[in-house]
């Protein structure tokens, strides 16, 4: 199949319609897309909702791990999942350069097809334009999608005290976009972390009480989130180097670029800060499930120094973890 | 003020912060929108959504009548209001390239907020992306919205007989783009349509029984949405060519160059099909808004020939309307 996209399949006629019937509804196959006109009238819901969006345009398009439309689908269910809310519904707007290949495209919206399915959600609206070639780079897609809050879930003041879980190894799908990126070869397998975290919602409900914030540590990594919550409630915050969890491959190939872990995306992590009396029976639920077996509890809140991220190392050693200043990878997602 | 966007404003950190509350804060100011965080909870609503979204690519960013953030607003809004929906909340995804014109990024935030205020609709949630020069040309915006649906509005199937309304003059969001495209000076005065059209709802609500559908013809313009409406019902179309409101402007430049204004896109236009018995009525409740003044019924639906649009002009004669092979011109929205 040497197709290739044309202009005419985003003019919003007969070719648009084509590209909507034989590859979106293939793949996004669900009641309420093939019900939408305009919009898509979605059945009533209970209680409260999240809305949120995000666009992605992740350098290279498909990379160990995952792809753009993979990581499109994660990207947005796992910023509900973080908000305590069961994700369902998702739009999908692709902006695709003309020539983009056909086959490219169809295994974009394949792997979208399949976390949709695997996390229970439906993609229940769209809409597709195609620009000449050079007006953008391949394709970019945004998702946006609307989740149901669980259990009254909702964020609460951190005080000192309040311990920081990390649900799995820090910055694997940054370090592996940089390697694909600068075509850098290495030993040992590196692939991104990308994976949709709906599964944490179910375990973690119960305990929602005793959890302050969650939040997935993508653009500007693990470091980024935490000095925003130390900035947002004027506390320090005191890490121990030694529990925070990141392969020995990503340690080594970070050194080996001059970049640090810690300020690099992950894509199928969350970042929970947690009740200090309840910090060991949540690290436990969460060890128990797959996708969380690699969890620790990586450090606490501190009244003293504000503003201020220590990380103590193995021999009793203290450093100051900077706020990240420009971006150390473009386009990582 | 000849500050540009840089890389660091959109990787999350300091500068991503600095844009949020220096821009977006400041044009997009309401509470929900402050309180956000990866996603931002909704007031609980009673009854059904609607959800949509639109990617916005339009060139030149800047036009007669609107720009590409004015453009954006509207679009997502209309997609609701033709769906019986009381615009509420919208999503919004830049993907901006480096060095973009600070300048011109705080017009083109200015010109959305401006829209929100008017239709009383909030931008609650949003992404920026920054990429390297090359890899977008200058700025897309993605929307997505949500609205609730009033009245009960749904879709009811198209009849021979129903009537079809538009409530303003066909093409000129099209036409405008076209001569500053292609920087074409003719004389007169050519301004997009672009407009939201929320207003429609509180007017037309109590007649939604007798509406079958409402469609707002953008890309591919008004003859795309009837053919649309045709195929799907079987049914064919009389269409009065002297009853269809196209200014002579765009008449006569659509005919120098050699393009139709029945393709041309409009935003901010519906095209409403609605029961004979009340085509009369309703046409007159348009008509009494500002802007529903050039509102005419254009034609009806019809047995027989099947998927064919038949137009009568002035003498009786009859041409067909051809399904858009093809874009007109793209990136016109």
């Amino acid at each position: 199949m040497n197709e290739v996209i044309k202009i005419a399949h985003g003019d919003g006629g007969k070719y648009t319609q084509m590209l909507i019937q034989q590859l979106f509804y293939k793949y996004f196959n669900n009641k309420l897309l093939l019900q939408a006109g305009d919009s898509t009238v979605l059945p009533s819901m209970e209680g409260t909702m999240a809305f949120t969006t995000d666009s992605f345009v992740v350098k290279p398009l498909f990379f160990s791990g995952g792809d753009i439309g993979k990581l499109a689908v994660c990207g947005t269910i796992n910023d509900l999942v973080v908000s305590g809310a069961k994700p369902l519904y998702l739009s999908v707007g692709f902006i695709i350069e003309e020539g983009f290949s056909m086959q490219l495209l169809e295994k974009i919206v394949k792997s979208m097809g399949e976390v949709c399915i695997k996390a229970g959600v439906n993609i229940v609206t769209g809409d597709t334009k195609v620009v000449e070639k050079g007006a953008v780079d391949g394709i970019f897609i945004n998702t946006s999608g609307i989740g149901q809050i669980i259990n009254g879930y909702a964020i609460k003041p951190i005080e000192a005290g309040d311990r920081i879980i990390v649900t799995g190894g820090i910055g694997e799908h940054g370090t592996t976009i940089a390697l694909e990126r600068y075509d850098i070869k290495v030993q040992g397998e590196f692939k991104s972390d990308c994976d949709t975290l709906h599964p944490f919602i179910e375990e973690l409900k119960e305990y929602f009480m005793s959890i302050k914030i969650m939040r997935d540590p993508t653009r500007g990594g693990l470091a980024t989130v935490l000095h925003e919550f130390s900035t947002f409630y004027s506390l320090g915050i005191h890490l121990t180097e030694e529990h925070i969890p990141i392969s020995e491959g990503v340690r080594v190939v970070n050194q080996l670029l001059g970049l640090d872990p810690l300020y690099m995306a992950c894509e199928g992590r969350i970042v929970i800060v947690v009740k200090e009396s309840e910090a060991e029976r949540i690290l436990k639920i969460i060890q128990s499930m797959v996708q969380g077996k690699e969890a620790r509890i990586i450090g606490k809140f501190v009244k003293e120094p504000e503003d201020t991220i220590f990380i103590e190392n193995y021999f009793g050693g203290k450093r100051i973890l900077a706020q990240l200043d420009g971006n150390m990878l473009p386009r990582i997602c």
